[in-house]
């Protein structure tokens, strides 16, 4: 065994103090956001009455590479941070492989995930601004889970559209969000005209994070002193993300090492695009060379499958439009998909990385996802949640493959967060009634022709 | 704001290579097991059949002050420690007050709780013993999914019996156990002797600790390879637990502190006697000196209003009588009841130093249990476990008793485990349902009074 330590940990000191903007170094930088009804780029005020003021101007910052993270959001990342870098000796030894497995866990919160590491800053900027609250929808309930600590925290309230199936069936997330103070409502609700209209048209319908994500923007703008939040794909987030990202990168030379791969999973792209950012900006800035892999659901696929065009970011299009990889604003995985990352687009910022070939993408399978969770559980003694491990399955199919090979390569993943309130999922796993969904060309391409024409 | 960070780790290489074994430095040695059959002391080889041999010697050394952890434990270790001690800036500030409140955090790991470090020992030895597999019983769940957690790591069989009610109100907690490969059982089951006889006589109980551990007990020595391993109360755990205390104290003589308060939840006594090891061992030697309160349910108040007894250990009456204190071994806490903390008695260890007064002892309502978990959990970040914020709730009350008198005391507690599985109870205290139980001195009295006589 090397001298490396299982976890290699920072000192509260060598907590990022600067966010990372990657899109300061992209040459080709992601496409800006579209006026629906205009066909325009967005100007920055028109997002005003939406957004944060500050977080707009995040949005639009192509140019600045670092940004100063408040003092305020510092405390509060030393609450839970600096995560750890962890070596994953045991998996290596259970795999018998010689690469080298190091994961980055940001499960270490009562969020969950990496979330927290977002809904701090949106919620400080939106106190900041001197408003009352904020409003945001979530699906498996990881990100409304972080925004209502968030904003416990600071003392804004905070008002979430929990997608109803989400809410039905988790409310021990639900409960988690109710303890910290949040009011939580299942989307379609009846108390947006958006909710009503889609419950009048989809009776008895068990919602989707773009009908969530209108309710929540619909509630933002119907309300003096509040603004919408969102936990993904947005630009900011993957900004503020960026702390994952820098943190595994000041670890892994601390102990002098240079990772050959780095594999995140891919729903919307917040912890994909904040693992990544700083090794991105190593190779825009031909500093350094990476393989980077980017995971999504194989019934989910915008990456691998989808277009890059923009589209409709919710379901009731009252948000801007984006340039993204998607599947149509229409498209909800097949019922028994249980692995979270749903989102129909994927980020500007990843969805330009990786149509510029700087990061690759590879779909995989709920049920090879379970058994690579279920493996690393036992290693590793972290229950992953599902989301993370898809990044899990990557990284043994990379380590089994360098075992072949006899590389040593040094494999770097995201471990997002825990799965302690995914057990419904893990049941269906261990009950052996799991099942995998990939979609037909045809379905993918209906949901697609429903995209607007630019 | 100090120059103490918010978490204080100690580096892997501080990780205690040694348990501290409090019974040598105490004066007054706790009261040796007793054969329910013969009222003799438990001779070594006696409790063979039903114990690790090597745990059965860590269980009568009363002798050794230190005792070495194997490497393979500490390899173990090493995959979730150390844990943080944090400085609760947060806590304090909300709460306006001059004191310094420090928390040993024993949540980050899978199991949620502090149960890990001592499973991982039991585990380790009955692997050594060439055991095919352990059983064991579980309430909440936190220890028995520990337990899993090591018997998956080392390859070892592990049979879980669950007290009924709790698999039934925690389907999630039993499949994060069946995740690591447990086999898990309701407590009382037909499958034993026991269970079906208490099943018989009590048709339709839902079970309890003591049946469970009879059972156990049952299947340990009615299988070939087996042996039954607890989670709390007996010497040995404490020992193990030790790891708490040891990394606890390091950690504040790394920032040059010396605690002048510790408090800890107890249930069996394994957090808090682990906790307080290392302090007391100091107390006991005459080298300083440190206020250390249990704190215990008042529906369940073995050390406040419970008799310095032998008494059974188990429902079943199996198992060797222990000198404890207790509210005889027929004492089930009331229904309502949500908090955890549910056994009849106390460690031998704790009641032996709460007789000789080196340990106070302190009894709270579950409601404000609950409240202090919750601004706890708003202002720190982590949503406890009930058990926990037993210790949070006293922490709370004594930081603000120094508000009043100015005190710049140094509070010490644990905080054992978090709350993900408890939200039941959560959901309960939100919506204003919960309510307080405290048994009379008849209930009291009626349940010793079936204590054995001695």
């Amino acid at each position: 065994m090397s001298d490396i330590p299982y976890k290699v940990y920072l000192s509260e000191k060598e907590i990022p103090t600067q966010w990372y903007n990657v899109r300061a170094d992209m040459k080709n930088k992601p496409a800006p956001l579209v006026n629906p009804g205009t066909g325009e780029p967005m100007k920055l005020e028109e997002l005003f009455p939406v957004f944060c003021e500050e977080l707009c101007r995040q949005e639009f910052d192509n140019e600045n590479p670092y940004i100063d993270i408040p003092q305020e959001i510092q405390d509060f990342y030393k609450m839970y941070r600096p995560s750890p870098l962890v070596r994953a000796y045991c998996l290596e030894k259970a795999l018998g492989t010689p690469a080298h497995i190091y994961y980055k866990f940001e499960g270490n919160n009562t969020s969950g995930s990496h979330k927290l590491n977002s809904a701090i800053a949106q919620a400080y900027y939106a106190k900041k601004q001197g408003l009352k609250g904020v409003t945001t929808e979530t699906g498996a309930g990881q990100w409304g889970t972080a925004l209502s600590m968030a904003c416990a925290y600071l003392g804004l309230d905070c008002q979430v559209y929990m997608v109803k199936v989400s809410y039905e069936q988790k409310p021990f997330r639900r409960e988690v969000m109710r303890t910290y103070g949040a009011k939580v409502t299942p989307s379609p609700s009846m108390e947006t005209n958006i909710g009503r209209a889609i419950n009048e048209q989809y009776p008895g319908t068990t919602g989707s994070l773009g009908c969530a994500i209108s309710e929540a923007v619909e509630a933002a703008t119907s309300q003096e002193g509040y603004r919408y939040v969102l936990g993904s794909v947005l630009n900011q987030v993957l900004l503020h993300q960026s702390v994952i990202g820098l943190e595994a990168k000041a670890a892994l030379d601390k102990v002098g090492v240079k990772a050959d791969m780095i594999i995140g999973c891919a729903g919307g792209g917040s912890n994909l695009g904040g693992l990544i950012s700083p090794f991105v900006g190593q190779m825009l800035r031909g500093e350094a060379d990476y393989e980077i892999i980017a995971v999504e659901p194989a019934s989910c696929p915008s990456l691998t499958r989808g277009s890059y065009v923009y589209d409709f970011c919710d379901t009731g299009k009252v948000c801007p439009l984006a340039k993204m990889y998607t599947l149509g604003s229409g498209y909800i995985p097949a019922p028994n998909h249980a692995g979270g990352l749903r989102y129909h687009g994927m980020s500007p910022v990843i969805s330009q990385l990786y149509d510029d070939k700087l990061i690759s993408a590879r779909s995989v399978k709920q049920t090879e996802v379970f058994e690579a969770a279920e493996m690393f559980a036992r290693v590793e003694g972290i229950l992953p949640a599902p989301e993370s491990s898809h990044a899990i399955r990557v990284a043994i199919d990379e380590a089994l493959k360098c075992k072949e090979t006899g590389e040593e390569k040094n494999i770097l993943f995201g471990l997002t967060g825990t799965g302690y309130f995914d057990m419904v999922a893990y049941q269906q796993y261990n009950d052996g009634t799991m099942s995998d969904y990939v979609p037909t060309d045809e379905e993918i391409a209906a949901s697609l022709a429903q995209c607007p024409k630019f």
